[in-house]
């Protein structure tokens, strides 16, 4: 059987890592008890300490999930042999000026008014635990 | 604003992605009401009605907050721009004439006594609904 080694990735070098995978899977708990899981673009924009940063509508299932219970879940695969597991709590942000310090160029394509778009809301993943996987090698940072 | 388009993908084809997409990211329900998501192989092994087969040990996170909450969710990515989203409910599996039916090779690295392998479980995830992003398309399947 491998060994599976228990290795140290530093909470720094964790954050750009999932940095430069663009789309996690963002999970949520739904009003019927399940689990929902839609792809998100985190827009590179992960903080040095595991928070992270999405945007979508105000009227989205993933809003109000979150409304009605903020813990969420956010998986990140590199498509090689890294995976990440963000277990975190969900935050709600729809003022503009909090919104256009994390806004992308790249957003307007969704939302033609920038940060002033009518029903734009971001959300953002206070990370309390990543575990991770790479290759053989496994480890966990709580925060 | 890019439109956004609905596109049936029929099942047999959803599954087939899927099953050439060999990790993926199984959130369940933990005991303190977050969500816990960790990469899992799906060794191929998905039916043409999206279910599928992982394999775990019986001490392991995955079982006991299945044997809890068997809600779970499947998050699929292919490296590309296809996503799909599995909301099922897992089975837990330990007899050793179900396992031999959905035993690969590849386990016996892992499970050196093969199906007979002390604690061995397979899980059976029992597809709902899959949600699926194709770029800029869209769909859901209920089952």
């Amino acid at each position: 059987m491998p060994e599976v080694h228990m290795k140290d990735i530093p909470l720094s070098e964790l954050a750009k890592r999932m940095r430069n995978i663009d789309i996690a899977m963002l999970a949520t708990h739904t009003e019927g008890g399940h689990i929902a899981t839609r792809p998100m673009s985190n827009n590179r924009d992960v903080d040095y300490d595991g928070d992270s940063y999405y945007f979508t509508i105000e009227h989205a299932r993933t809003v109000s999930d979150i409304r009605a219970n903020p813990k969420v879940s956010l998986a990140f695969q590199s498509g090689g042999m890294f995976h990440a597991a963000v277990e975190g709590e969900a935050e709600l942000f729809t003022d503009e000026p909090t919104l256009r310090k994390h806004w992308q160029e790249s957003l307007n394509e969704w939302f033609p008014d920038g940060p002033a778009t009518e029903g734009v809301v971001m959300v953002k993943v206070n990370a309390k635990r990543i575990k991770y996987w790479d290759g053989l090698d496994s480890g966990e940072v709580k925060l």
